[in-house]
């Protein structure tokens, strides 16, 4: 199906029909693909590398044709940017399969095992979570990552990338399918929706009649909001990655200076990039002008109370919406609070519960704010942009939760499956 | 608010306003009460216990109330049955909560933690879920089973308990509250809607403006269909509880009839009773008869296949729609199948992924039963009837999911937690 060329021709096909037989098949695929040993898996992924170096000129080819589709549309550059693919990028892709198929597989793991009095022993193991359902936006290389992801977790995967970039994915998921039959593993695990039409994205979010069990939406805010507003299924997600540091009484002003510095700088686009400094009244008479001084010479645009305005004339004033914004671009707000206590209030109030930091060399500053701050990731004098599954060592992952369900914080494979229980007995009965 | 009883007149109330509201508290004392000590919690339920205890005869004398109210409405006996308290059963309750506060405090609970190549400590730490939503039927004891299990872990809870018990839910609430008082605890914590107004149940299915993070559903088959077609919030709860026992061509025949016999007549109207037995037609010969016979002279009718029906007059025909049937009742279906594989598909396509199980001494069948098989839990060699939070060593459950989400099998204390992620570093910044 997915190699037709149906969709981008003009014949009108029945969306409905055509995803519910996705549906289907996704999960007839996800039984079989979540009996696979881990060795089918990785020697499918390997080859699934392998298909996509060798398929380069094709999937630059596609690539030539959605660029120059979307540049002849009046596309962004940032959207051109991502869109477009270059040798590079695509070895890039097919190292990243490699690294996903050398993860641990996470399937049968046996995470927690007990003995009840009568005998029984109980298992608790880790099975996959079913069949995924991956809508994203004009990134072509999410098609690789999303599926291979989904894949090692045993998942059956249905893809629906973006529009600008759907000669791209297809390309793409052609030779990821390739991998899939030189092992023998069910080309329906990963698919692709043949189409551009964005009702499927509606259909997806209904969960196709039961066939998907979460969504995970890779793109931008209003993508994220309209997968939240209208998914009957549980989706991973976050919306806002409103991310504080916390400068307390007892920081070191250079530890302060340097996490502060690349929370917010080392790349402003990214949903753990700090977007709120908040200083203690404390210190804010030694911390905050060298910290706000910092930041305006690395070209960072500071919104402040009026404790921050006073520091520096370059400083602009904060309005109440400030503190709620996400900018993804050299811009914070800073304000100073009254300790620990106020930091957190402050964070629970405006916050998105992503990652938030306190730079600290008091424990007991350090503790409370750990414990009381409710978010995904909560960091002790570290940058907040270690919030990412290859920094914590998950080798891979597909986004980042906010949501309290299931999956929180990075999503990376061990997040894509689920557990059951096995118990094991020798003919016990309840009394 | 709870104890007021503005809702047994007919004065109207606003109910919107008032579940607003309830939301509101809940979402500020979740705040308190996941920062809560162990010890107070403990302390909090202790009191409670000695609380309830102190109140049996205002629990009873509100039971009266409802149980002649029920009987004037002409209500059935079981209904009744669940619906009246006596001192025993009210004694019941507060060894219960005293069974709870002896749980080990989950809170807080480190459940993996690993350091980083540059020295960062990353650690996964048991978090409460937030605000937890109990909608149940005429059980008054649900108020308190339910409103405990919630406590422990930390999560603020609202409960809605049937209209049926609505002053012993009431009674019992009140006792609640004076055990959280007297700890010092927000007596928020626990809150009850205080009207039998049917629409607050589609309020609180609809979240209560983002107030409730998880619904549980306490009751029959109608409620939790209601739930889980309507809610807008994450659901721990079963439908059905299709369970299967499948006999295999390996099976010692006493230790089938032991582990049938229980699986389906220990109790028939539990969740995991066994609803049809598959009997593997390598041993069909030796083993039917007897099961049959077993099945049929301890008094439970037997509807079978033509194989089935073969073995003794008594059995009826059954239908296509017995495979898919949860008689919670003393009825089984009987199929001779195929083998191992045969019975795997057979529970997969008619099984509700609850519990099933299989009898046999060769290990190679019972792994891959183990495998295949996507139900919650999976049983080799015991019954069915062990679904069940206490015999899994949980202490109190307050159901079994059969979501994939999350909870899954038995929901007890744990299962009532999330994680976040603390990660502790010396300044470290993202390259």
């Amino acid at each position: 199906m997915s190699g037709s060329s149906t969709t981008t021709s003009s014949r009108p096909i029945d969306l409905a029909a055509v995803l519910a037989e996705i549906g289907r098949r996704a999960r007839a695929a996800a039984r079989a693909i979540g009996q696979a040993s881990a060795t089918d898996k990785t020697e499918a992924l390997a080859a699934m590398a392998e298909s996509l170096r060798g398929a380069t000129p094709d999937i630059l080819a596609a690539n030539a044709e959605d660029v120059a589709e979307a540049r002849s549309r009046g596309s962004t550059a940032a959207l051109l940017d991502r869109l477009r693919l270059d040798e590079k990028r695509v070895a890039a892709i097919a190292d990243g399969i490699g690294v996903v198929a050398a993860l641990p597989d996470p399937v049968g793991r046996v995470i927690d095992a007990w003995t009840r009095p009568n005998g029984m022993r109980i298992e608790r193991v880790r099975v996959p979570l079913g069949v995924v359902g991956v809508i994203y936006e004009s990134r072509p290389n999410v098609t690789a990552d999303a599926g291979v992801l989904c894949l090692k977790a045993g998942n059956a995967v249905i893809l629906r990338g973006g529009s600008d970039s759907f000669r791209s994915s297809r390309a793409i998921h052609a030779a990821l399918v390739e991998g899939l039959h030189s092992a023998d593993l069910p080309a329906d695990a990963i698919q692709l929706v043949p189409t551009r039409d964005r009702a499927a994205v509606g259909m997806m979010l209904a969960g196709l009649g039961g066939a998907i069990d979460v969504i995970v939406p890779r793109g931008g805010k209003d993508l994220v909001a309209r997968v939240q507003a209208e998914a009957r299924v549980p989706v991973f997600a976050h919306l806002d990655g409103n991310c504080h540091v916390y400068v307390d009484a007892a920081a070191d002003l250079e530890m302060a200076k340097t996490v502060v510095l690349n929370a917010k700088m080392r790349r402003t686009g990214v949903c753990g990039a700090a977007e709120t400094l908040l200083v203690d009244r404390a210190v804010a008479a030694t911390h905050l002008a060298p910290l706000v001084r910092m930041l305006l010479d690395a070209g960072c645009a500071v919104r402040g109370d009026a404790a921050t305005r006073a520091v520096d004339p370059r400083v602009t004033a904060a309005s109440e919406e400030d503190w709620s914004t996400e900018y993804l671009d050299a811009i914070i707000a800073v304000k100073v609070v009254n300790g620990v206590g106020d930091a957190i209030a402050h964070v629970e109030r405006y916050g998105s519960h992503h990652t938030d930091a306190i730079v600290t060399a008091d424990p007991a500053a350090a503790e409370r704010f750990l414990a009381e701050v409710d978010s995904a990731i909560v960091v002790h004098n570290a940058s907040t942009q270690f919030a990412d599954g290859g920094e914590f060592g998950f080798g891979a992952e597909i986004g980042i939760a906010t949501g309290r369900m299931h999956a929180r914080g990075p999503v990376g494979v061990e997040q894509l499956t689920t557990f059951k229980y096995r118990i094991r007995g020798s003919g016990q009965t309840r009394p």
